[in-house]
């Protein structure tokens, strides 16, 4: 029975121990940022991805942190040496997700996570099919229209254009994988960790080792 | 400002209440029994649906907690009347999943829990786009095949249909949302326990309340 002891192996130690690719969007003002600084702060088995960016920093926003801020020339050199995961144009700069980082960190085992608003989020779902899509929510309505609209000290201009990309963002939801609720925040911490271990169950995310199964089956009724 | 009057909600309050329907499968001697006994007995939000069959009770089964067991007469009329959530044939037996008792369980806000092979999975999923199927695999493949050719006292015949039907079991694991290995018992409860609230968040499973979600942002921009 050569079959049997050459597969003494547990199942577990066949699965897939690399990272997946967490992206997080979600409604302004629901928290995200925080959400996932925290997340950072708590688990070591996870990455940040950092964007890069041709705009200037605002105030309090720091390289390396916030962005890696670029000059265009050298944003366009990158887009040709293929080397973002999705790039984008708003308003005249480019944002994009540099490719390297996010490879050798999911290599090396680590879930790397991504702030990413809708239209990159299905960028990346299209690009990588084990994408895990979060939506973080506002814990009530009248706290996501506050967000919104303020407390009337904002132009009609600017709550129009949060609310026109608000109406676009909820369009997109039923593209994420889970919805996430911004409650108290360590709860909602933790919930998007669990949602993260889960995730690695999937068998979208584990195609090699039920390859595996599929082949020892076969090998086994070979040698029956 | 009426429109933000009323709409003072919280979001998670808003979310379905509905229990869902969670069908488990796996390799013979996987376990499954035991770890949905278990599952049942640690907590109380679940509800086990119990398979109809027209054969007869084996020696140790008993009616009402292996199977309903009922005539042929009987299971074709509740055919008639609609009264399955999918049914098959197999050897010259029915076996069926009765609707009502499911249904009842889930508007009451359980998650029902049904033991099924592989083709009444993927019927149970055409069916309710919002089950959730898990896969249940056994600790290591040596154990899988200790269960599927024994120890040398099964006849080829026995052992030659265990293979065909793991072979065909594995062909559809990629049907299922999520593959638990049974290593340890309570892990393994606690995994499947887990899988089952967080398959709650997805917004498949929340489009009424993505709906409201879209109407408000609506409001608002009329509102505004």
């Amino acid at each position: 029975m050569i079959i049997i002891m050459t597969m003494n192996k547990t199942i577990s130690s066949m699965r897939s121990k690399k990272g997946i690719l967490v992206v997080v969007s979600g409604f302004s003002g629901a928290g995200k940022g925080t959400v996932m600084k925290r997340l950072l702060q708590k688990y070591d088995n996870y990455a940040l991805s950092i964007s890069m960016a041709t705009r200037s920093p605002r105030p309090g926003e720091v390289d390396g942190r916030d962005y890696f801020f670029v000059s265009r020339d050298a944003f366009e050199e990158k887009i040709a040496e293929g080397g973002f995961v999705e790039y984008a144009q708003y308003c005249g700069n480019y944002y994009g997700t540099p490719k390297a980082y996010v490879e050798q960190q999911l290599e090396a085992g680590k879930d790397v996570i991504l702030e990413i608003e809708i239209q990159g989020a299905l960028k990346i779902k299209e690009k990588f099919e084990t994408a895990l899509l979060v939506f973080v929510m506002p814990p009530s309505v009248e706290e996501l229209e506050r967000r919104l609209i303020g407390r009337g000290t904002e132009t009609p201009e600017v709550i129009r254009q949060r609310l026109s990309r608000a109406d676009e963002e909820a369009e997109g939801i039923e593209n994420y994988d889970y919805i996430v609720i911004n409650n108290q925040l360590d709860a909602c911490v933790e919930e998007l960790n669990q949602l993260i271990i889960t995730a690695h169950n999937a068998p979208i995310r584990n195609k090699e080792f039920i390859q595996s199964i599929k082949e020892d089956l076969k090998q086994l009724s070979k040698g029956e």
